[in-house]
């Protein structure tokens, strides 16, 4: 078990449950820059967004699914995941000092980071003031491999342990699916402005009564070259530095026109 | 059935589920500026934020709770419910012309947008381009008096039916728990910086298996008078603009200058 009180304590979630690929790979990419705990869901939770489990209690269990290091998966969502490792069990111990989420079977851009657990766990460690990373690959598979992610993984966190980032700042960083000598680079930059078309496939169950799959087709609306969506078509990593406030500042002084007396 | 084509559709949902008070007092405050459809939660989905359900399929199922006002209870989450009323339910008709969320039995300003089913559902319509509104009372209790919260409903939705709303834009209306007459009027602001110190109350099942309830108490760290927590603190209701880019704008060029090569 590492133990130096020297190293940075690293809590690592993901939104795809404990078991998949894509966690270890983060591990295996960070466990030389630090202390490592694991709290990840103990089933899939994409989708998730920033939910919380307030109406049902939350179950943790000690797992020695990651070798030595300490690690735990929780009944709850990515978001509970960061909570309960901050507040609960780590707090004998000392506030993590950097949170990472991932690495997820998918791409993470644009308007998605909304509707993303992986997401929503580094916004979540944001809220706590904690410096948070958000790996994604674009690849959906379970036999991703994840050696081109864990190489920009280990830039990234090594940037991130040297430059301390902004009070209240998370990185989305996703990775397309191509081999490393064909990635241009990393590219910073803002969230795309793109939107899910969605479409509902109905279907009737063995009773004949109706049931509704969500389907539908992601939109880019933005024909810019400073965001996301743009990055990873050309071949570059992209990283998006991430907030919290979703104030339309641009909108308060009309309406105060409009509805203040 | 209300289908008169003149007037407005106005799509309704919550995250206390169909048969909370607060959505029923929504509907009785706003059923005479349009047609109305409801498609709300058939369980309690606090703390859901914009989670939506992929893993599962969804259903649907038509109510008579609303009297004659076209009503269905859904599985899924609030955003699931905005996504389905109008990319299926309200398909074969036309576009939602406004999306309501709530009334909400509790506050949900600040950083609580984030976990909020009613506010995600109003961005969610935000994102459809369907100008949104979520409303909350600051009162949790079922028996609730949503009387002085239907007052000012009527008065900001009458305001978004005029005024059009810029396109991606949602409100976040929150309303005091204190007689009208005590109100001193409609604040419009910012999300305060404030944020949840979270707290984990461990418990022993029956047996003796350890689980843990979500606790905690919700700190202001802003000082300002231009916040949702000031003009609630101070007997105003509060609305605040909201938008769905979480771009950190002013952390993108230090961040090529670290990253990109």
């Amino acid at each position: 078990m590492k133990n130096s009180k020297d190293k940075p304590l690293i809590l690592i979630t993901n939104d795809d449950g404990f078991t998949a690929p894509g966690i270890m790979a983060l591990v295996e990419a960070v466990e030389e820059f630090g202390e490592i705990m694991i709290v990840a869901p103990d089933s899939p939770q994409s989708g998730m967004g920033h939910a919380i489990t307030i109406n049902n209690p939350l179950r943790i269990h000690s797992t020695h699914y990651f070798g030595d290091h300490v690690a735990f998966n929780c009944s709850g969502t990515p978001v509970d995941c960061v909570k309960i490792g901050i507040y609960k069990l780590a707090k004998e111990k000392r506030k993590p000092d950097l949170i990472l989420s991932g690495i997820n079977h998918g791409s993470n851009v644009s308007t998605n980071v909304l509707y993303s657990g992986t997401m929503s766990a580094a916004i979540e460690g944001a809220l706590s003031s904690i410096p948070s990373i958000g790996f994604s690959l674009l690849d959906y598979s379970l036999e991703a491999d994840f050696s081109v992610a864990q190489h920009f993984v280990k830039k990234i966190v090594k940037d991130a342990l040297t430059n301390p980032m902004k009070e209240g700042i998370c990185l989305n960083v996703n990775i397309p699916k191509l081999p490393l000598d064909q990635i241009k680079g990393i590219k910073v930059g803002k969230q795309a402005r793109a939107f899910w078309d969605d479409t509902f496939d109905e279907r009737a169950d063995p009773l004949k009564k109706n049931y509704y799959w969500l389907a539908g087709e992601f939109h880019n609306y933005d024909k810019g070259e400073d965001t996301d969506m743009w990055a990873l078509d050309n071949a570059y990593v992209s990283v998006v530095p991430t907030q919290y406030d979703l104030t339309a500042y641009d909108c308060i002084n009309e309406l105060k026109n409009q509805l203040e007396e």
